[in-house]
């Protein structure tokens, strides 16, 4: 009889072995960090005496399971930012937050955050990217779980690098520092193709291969991702990572969402994995992955819950639920990935997925004793029916909660007992996460008091500290003035033709003035459009002041290139209504007096129609600007003399007493 | 200071009315079955006393959830069979336990383990169909639950009735003497289109609008079902109740996957509420229902379980995540069916789904007290912003679980408190259901244990008591058998011609013998295929005796028609293995000394080829076989005078020895 620590007694043992072998009633002999043996309980106890004998009471014991993608610390932004695009949650809320916020501290808690809920939920691996990854692995090792750790690197800078020659160097010391660690396996994080260079792609590759660690990164995510990039490079992302010698690496790929079958051969040849992200990608609408085909090529697919702040939780029992009802409505096929299946994608495959296929993932001599007991007598279980040995795959994976994870084992060591945390304190993690939250909300607050803060917060946008001279007036016909231009007291110097459409936004506090969204569409002499451009400008309502009783100066505005779409910033200021309008545009920069003015004769066509006059000027000093005003009046008389009341306002306002905006 | 039963304090309220009030900390009154006031915690401090004040310790109060479809009693076959086809599930495991187990006793069970699961998880109100629904609502009523109860009906026979004359007496006697009940509402519940006739839908309705009580009904979950109707009815599934008359019922249609948007707005036209099984539509490879286009036009949408036997628990958290994300993927959109919205339809608009609108679905003023506290300071909830007050609705939906509902109130009384079911022994319910799953099991694996009693279980098959004698011999070509066959001693009565695809099912138990899946494509004299036909034949081993050395008397086989598919069968029996063989055969009914037999001319295509001649002949009576056996003889020595050895071995055993089968 050998003697070992520990004989798990009394439990229905899934081994999720290469046979799936199940013992019922079966037994675990574990001694120091290692499984012994599993199986018959009796088998068991005539062949090991324990030190200590553990009866679990007919609960299901099994391999803990490997949460395939993760971005741990984003714990402490769960719910911060729901039911938002991709673009707008990312480049609205997670990143001017994380720039703000990521810090060791920060990384540090939201890591035990995270820590705790995965243990509460039966997971005992996970793989992990963030910034200050030497923390989240520090954080994971003092809270006892067995990680996979990738320090992120990108091409932009980072709330930990400045650049990525930075991040290289800190990722080698990082893996230097972890390299052998019994719980942590350090990782290269190239984030993603569209977020890294061929060069940092294949420096990653390398230094993964020098210190034979994994290679982490996000890989076909997005429909639009692909898209790009068949656009920019002429083929799919697989092709291209393959072509950066990404593939060298042993490689774990997130989402592979939009791969095609030819990428998953690739895949396959090059021993690479996939980790499957089912409630990340349908929350955020990115799409389904093909999982039935990529097992049936023999990809090693994991399942991953990737981070709190887009799932919004760390449940693999759901993700493992998920991923099985989802390849059977994507399939069209209800036998597809059934529960065995989806199972050992998050036991013994995930654990290969992570090329960790030799050390955890299944309960077999050998391994490390990473394991979870869990209650199956409550009532979301009953009946159990015995007649198919499988069926308490399927009453885990369809019915199974993480509620029902009553023990957790890692490498050996006790993490959680009958429901209870051993190495991290909930109070505390609590607490201080409140902590945070209060901070981020403050900071948020603050800067969705103001239009232009929200403006600001996206980057690009330049108060131009100037002042505007501005005259406009409503003309019967342009051809008056088009003549007027001949006029020798001026000299065209530039004359442009575009289509202009506006779009402005109008906010409920109407001191908050308005966010017009312009695309200009140039045209060319052959009446052929050569370019658009598209521009956001804030234009305050407090900022104006009458020069003369025709003459208007306002303080210049803040302009930003519109780099996103419409619809995003739409989204990101959640305008109370919107209104738009568009234009024909002559424009004329001219010479009067050594004074240029831009010249606007403008026929606007939607909502209201008119044809109207602009003479504008721009200056740096008021007192410059009064000047001009005067320059403005002589022109209007020269180019227009017979016209009304000059017009105040901008075009927005003038719909506005016409045709009220239509409320969002 | 007007006095109440109850005062809920220190909570946040999430009303769930027409504005979406929410008071942090908010306060409920509560007098008898009734919701008195609803608002911040001063106000109602300062305008109730409560004879009972509860603090709630910050607990989110909210209307308690609505699951707007299910099959309560089906708790009961909860994981008996999963990763199936609906065929397979429904006609292979589901109809025959329910013909054989399905009782009041059953039912009573049954719902009592459903009512316990779902007061767990926050439900308060249910819509349930299901067979013996009288015993469903009398169980429901003594756990102090909300439902409303359709007695199913059907144009075949139930457990409940022999036929839907005695259905329809039923139910309506089921109506009469629930009708005005506090917590039950009883419905009528024609169980889909395609399960009914004409009549039944227009009689369900009659009945239901004669009462003012719902019709409770399936409509268009599978695609097979929409394509069906067109091709029978001319029209999708809508316009076909609503010839029948169903819309002017009060319409609870569940599913609804496949309906398109001119079925929406019939249905919107005539207040028809559609139910959402988000878990089962999936599991079962239905499809994804068009969630937001149904909200766009307006109709009220609610949310289901389905039954536990396809989902597999009763969890309306799961529920109300999936929608959200489903509708997210589905429509391409992370926007789509955002957290307050997803929350609504299982609240508010559930209850106006159910037609109960007035009743329950919000905490406003005079509807019944059905509420829950829910404990939001769980790790899976950390941390939690306030900067968005819409924040809390995400929370819930996306992080929520069902372990997180404390207390439970029904029509003003509690049903659970800290998480103790005050209504309902849950020892009891274990022991009694394990005790079903046990029998179950037994019938179950008693069936399985021979194919034969498989495919009787499935209905059709019938065993002719009757010996075959048979000669079978391989020919070099079929020409002088046709030339031998105008010998004037023997007439051929009839002559037939057909292309025979056979497949052969073998099991890891040889004694199980062979099914034979076969159908016969008849062809014309012009060389047309006219008709098929497709049969089920077990093959046993041990029947058979050898007359002489030449021919072969058998005891005859189980014979059924496949009304089913290949694919059902094939699932249904789980074969070891299959074989495939096609054969063109020519068949003749001769008479010889006035007796009749069957001469086969076939020429084996696939997988061996080759010329083979049968003779067969059929008897009830061994000596008449031994009569037959030497007839069978002459006629070989007549029509084949130079062949060799007869062949003993059916096709399924020549190949065997060629060619072996391939595993499935």
């Amino acid at each position: 009889m050998k003697q070992v620590d520990l004989v798990l007694t009394n439990a229905i043992v899934l081994t999720m072995d290469k046979d799936m072998n199940l013992y019922e009633p079966g037994a675990v002999a574990v001694d120091g960090q290692y499984i012994i043996a599993a199986g018959p309980e009796n088998e068991i106890l005539q062949a090991y005496s324990g030190k200590t004998i553990l009866d679990c009471h007919g609960k299901v014991l099994m391999p803990g399971l490997i949460n395939g993608h993760t971005h741990a610390p984003m714990t402490l932004l769960r719910g911060l930012a729901d039911d938002l695009r991709l673009d707008v949650w990312l480049m609205g809320y997670m990143m001017p937050v994380e720039n703000e916020f990521v810090s060791r501290e920060f990384v540090e808690l939201g890591t035990r955050l995270a820590c705790a809920e995965m243990i509460r939920s039966g997971v005992t691996t996970f793989a992990d990217m963030y910034y200050f990854e030497d923390s989240v692995a520090q954080a994971t090792a003092s809270a006892g779980m067995r990680a996979i750790c990738a320090q992120t690197i990108l091409k932009f800078p980072s709330p930990d690098a400045q650049s990525y020659d930075e991040a290289f160097t800190a990722t080698r010391k990082f893996i230097q520092k972890w390299k052998g660690h019994p719980l942590i396996v350090p990782a290269v994080g190239p984030h993603a193709p569209y977020t890294c260079t061929d060069e940092i792609l294949q420096m990653a590759s390398a230094l993964a291969i020098e210190f034979d660690v994994p290679l982490h990164i996000h890989i076909s995510e997005t429909a639009l991702e692909v898209e790009n990039m068949r656009r920019e490079m002429g083929m799919p992302v697989v092709p291209y990572i393959k072509k950066q010698n990404v593939l060298e690496a042993k490689v774990i790929a997130a989402h592979c969402v939009h791969i095609d079958e030819g990428e998953m051969r690739t895949m396959k040849h090059t021993n690479a994995s996939i980790i499957h992200n089912p409630t990340s990608n349908i929350k955020l609408a990115s799409g389904i992955a093909k999982v039935k085909k990529m097992l049936e090529l023999g990809l090693n697919v994991g399942i991953g819950t990737d981070g709190s702040a887009s799932n919004n939780d760390l449940d693999m029992f759901e993700e493992i639920r998920l991923a099985a009802f989802l390849s059977k409505v994507d399939s069209n096929d209800p036998t597809a990935l059934p529960a065995p299946q989806a199972l050992l994608m998050a036991t013994r495959m995930g654990a290969q997925a992570l090329h960790l296929g030799e050390i955890t993932g299944s309960l077999e001599p050998g391994k490390r004793a990473d394991l979870i007991c869990m209650d199956i007598d409550r009532l979301h279980y009953l009946p159990r029916f015995h007649r198919d040995p499988k069926g308490i795959y399927a009453q885990i994976v369809y019915a199974g909660k993480s509620n029902d994870v009553a023990d957790v084992m890692i490498n050996g060591k006790w993490v959680m007992r009958d429901r209870e945390l051993l190495t991290l304190d909930e109070n505390e993690l609590a607490e201080k996460s409140q902590n945070y939250a209060r901070q981020i909300d403050a900071f948020l607050l603050d800067r969705e008091e103001s239009v232009i803060a929200k403006l600001i917060a996206i980057g690009g946008a330049t108060q131009e500290e100037s002042f505007e001279v501005q005259v406009k007036v409503r003309l019967d016909s342009l051809q008056p003035v088009l003549d007027a231009l001949n006029n020798p007291a001026l000299e065209i110097i530039r004359k442009r033709h575009y289509i202009e459409y506006d779009t402005y936004f109008s906010f409920t506090d109407p001191d908050q003035g308005y966010l017009r969204y312009r695309e200009d569409q140039f045209i060319d002499e052959s009446g052929q459009t050569t370019n658009v451009r598209s521009r956001l400008t804030h234009i305050g309502v407090t900022d104006k002041e009458e020069f003369s009783s025709r003459v208007l100066l306002s303080r210049s505005r803040y302009i930003a290139p519109a780099t996103q779409s419409l619809r995003f910033y739409r989204e990101y200021f959640k305008p109370a209504s919107e209104q738009e309008i568009e234009k024909d545009r002559l424009r004329f920069l001219v010479q009067y007096f050594d004074t240029e003015f831009f010249i606007n004769l403008d026929t606007v066509k939607k909502p209201l129609e008119g044809y109207f006059l602009e003479i504008k000027s721009r200056t740096w000093s008021r007192k410059d600007a009064i000047k001009k005003g005067a320059l403005v009046l002589e022109l209007l008389n020269l180019l227009a003399p017979d016209q009304g009341d000059a017009i105040h306002q901008d075009y927005i306002h003038l719909i506005s007493a016409e045709d009220k905006p239509h409320n969002v």
